[in-house]
C-alpha cells in the first residue's frame, strides 16, 4: 500500500532516487544484477528516503545533494536486510526468497558489501563531512543493534528496556539519520535539525514496534513469512517481553526457549499473546512513540512537508504488511 | 617475520595504531571480543598502515589524523578478509581457524560489518572529505574485485589480463589508497601524491602475485593452508593462467575444472607448475611490478621514509608466508 499524499511534496525527486538506484543495477554479472533488481525492486515504500527528502524541505532544498542522500539511505537499509537474512538464515522476505535462499550465502554477503560500498559512494556526493560522520555513527548503531539481537537470542533475562535499546540501534537510528541528514544537507536551522532527528527516532521506534506486533497479528500471505517467526528464531520483541513480565515464572516463552524444538510451546505463546490484551498494550506503546514524533515537529512551520511527515507517523501504525 | 628497519620512521605511530585497534576490542560480547582479538591480533605485518604513515612523511605529518587513517585501513582490510573467508568457505587462515569456522557464518558476517562501521568512523577522523571519497571508491573496487573472483571461479576462458584487472581491484586498490591517503592527509604536493598512489598500486600488484606464487611453493605449515588451495577453489591465478596459455588445449587445469572433484588433476596441475619455469615467470612479473613501484618513487626526496617504502617493495617479493 502506498499513500500517495505522503509522497506528494517530493515525488519528482523520489523518482530521481529510483533512477539512481536503477543505475546501480546495471552490472555485468547476471546473478548480481538479478539480485540487485530483486532486493531494490521499485514498489517498496521508500519511507526512509521520503523522510530524508521531506526533511530537506526545511532548508535550502538542493536535489543534486538530497537525492544521493536519499538513495544512499535506501541502499544502506537494503544492504542491512540482505546481511540480516544471511545472519538469521531467513528464507523469505515479503513472500519472496531472500538473496541467501535464492542463491547462496556467499552471494548475499558480497551483494550486501557491494551495496554498502555504493552507499558510501553516494553519501560522499552530499559533499558534507558532517553527514558522512552521521552516517558512520549510524552504521555503528545498526551493527551493534544487530549484534545485540543475535547475541541475546534465546536469552529470557531481557526486559523491555533492553528491547528499546536494541531497536533504537537496529531501526530507529536510520530513521533519525534520514531526517537529520536531510536537514543537515539542506542547512536547516539547528533547532529544526534537532527536531527532525527526534521525529525520525520516534517514528523509527513506532515503526519497529508495529512491525513486531504484525509478526503476531499479520496475515501470513501479506507478510510473506510465518506468524511468530521472531519468537521462533529466539528474538524477544515487545509482545513476548510483556507476556514474560506479566507472568515471570510460568509462561510458554520460557518453555519454548528451554526446549527450542517444541512447536507446541510456540503455538501456545502465540495463542496467549493473541488472545490477551498484550498486543493492545504494545500498540499503545507504539502510539506513544508516534505522539512523541508528532510533538517533535512542533517547532517546524506548517508546510505540506510537515503534513507528510505526520502522515508517515500515522502510516507506520496502520500498515498491514 | 618483521623487518624492523621498515617500520623505524613511523614506529611510535604504528604503536598508536595498535592502541586504536585494541580499543575497538573492548566490546561487551565475549564472542565478538574473542573474534576481534583473534582477527586483529598484533604481530600481523601491518603493511598497509605502515605505507599510509610513511606516505604521511612527505607532507605535514599529523599523527592525530594519520593514525586513524592507518587504523581504518587495517580494519577495512581485516573486515574484507573476514567476509572473504565466509564467501570462500575457508576454514583456516594463517594456520588458525577463520571466524566462520570458529563460530558460524552469522557471527563472521556481523563481525565484518561491525569492522566496516568502525573503519568508516575512523576514516572520518581524518577530517578530509577527499580521503573519505577515496575510501569509498576503494570499497567499490574491492567489492567488484571480490565479485569478479567469485563469479569467474571455474571459468577457464579467463586470461592474464582478466587476472591483473581482478587483483588490481581486490588487492592493489587498498595499497594505492594507503599511500595516496597518507599523502592526502598530510597535504603532500600533488605530484608526490600521484607518485605515492602509483607506488602503492604497483606494490599491491607485486604483493598479490607473490601471494599467488606462494600458494604453489609455500610451506603448508607456514602458510597455514593447503598448497594449491586457490586452484582447488576454482580461482585461477597467474601460475595457472600461464600454464593454460602455454598449452591451451590439453592441461590438467581444464580437466580439473571439468571434473571438480578429481583430486588427481589438482595434484598433476600443481606438479606441472612446480616443475616447470612457470613460477619463475610469475616471479619475474611480480619483480616487474616491484620495479615500477620503486621507479614511481623517483620524484620523492631521499628520506628514511622513502628508503622504507623501497624496503617494503623488496619485502613483498621475499616473504615466505
Amino acid at each position: 500500500m502506498r499513500v500517495a499524499s505522503i509522497y506528494e511534496p517530493v515525488q519528482a525527486d523520489l523518482d530521481q532516487v529510483e533512477t539512481t538506484l536503477d543505475a546501480l543495477k546495471q552490472i555485468e554479472f547476471p546473478w548480481l544484477r538479478e539480485m540487485m533488481e530483486h532486493t531494490l525492486a521499485p514498489g517498496g515504500k521508500r519511507l526512509r528516503p521520503t523522510i530524508a527528502l521531506l526533511a530537506g524541505r526545511f532548508g535550502s532544498y538542493e536535489p543534486e545533494r538530497l537525492v544521493p542522500l536519499a538513495a544512499s539511505i535506501e541502499l544502506l537499509h537494503t544492504a542491512t536486510l540482505v546481511h540480516d537474512d544471511v545472519i538469521d538464515q531467513s528464507e523469505t522476505r515479503r513472500g519472496r526468497p531472500t538473496a541467501n535462499a535464492r542463491f547462496r550465502n556467499a552471494v548475499a554477503v558480497m551483494l550486501g558489501d557491494y551495496m554498502f560500498a555504493h552507499a558510501a559512494n553516494l553519501i560522499c556526493r552530499t559533499e558534507s563531512l558532517e553527514v558522512v560522520k552521521l552516517f558512520s555513527r549510524t552504521l555503528m548503531s545498526m551493527a551493534s543493534g544487530e549484534l545485540t539481537q543475535d547475541m541475546s537470542a534465546y536469552e529470557y533475562g531481557q526486559d523491555t528496556m533492553d528491547y528499546f535499546h536494541r531497536i533504537a540501534g537496529k531501526t530507529a537510528s536510520l530513521f533519525a539519520t534520514s531526517a537529520e541528514g536531510g536537514a543537515l544537507v539542506a542547512g536547516a536551522p539547528e533547532a529544526w535539525t534537532a527536531a527532525l532527528h527526534d521525529y525520525g527516532e520516534n517514528v523509527g521506534m513506532a515503526f519497529q514496534i508495529a512491525d513486531d506486533v504484525l509478526d503476531f497479528t499479520g496475515d501470513e500471505a501479506e507478510l510473506g513469512k510465518p506468524i511468530g517467526s521472531d519468537l521462533m528464531q529466539g528474538t524477544l520483541t515487545l509482545p513476548s517481553l510483556l507476556l514474560m513480565e506479566r507472568d515471570p515464572n510460568d509462561n510458554p516463552v520460557k518453555k519454548l526457549f528451554r526446549n527450542k524444538r517444541r512447536q507446541e510451546h510456540l503455538a501456545e505463546a502465540i495463542a496467549l499473546i493473541r488472545s490477551s490484551d498484550i498486543l493492545d498494550q504494545a500498540c499503545a506503546v507504539a502510539r506513544d512513540f508516534r505522539e512523541r514524533a508528532v510533538a517533535a515537529l512542533k517547532p517546524l512551520p506548517d508546510t505540506p512537508a510537515r503534513a507528510s511527515l505526520i502522515e508517515i507517523a500515522d502510516y507506520v501504525l496502520e500498515r498491514r504488511s
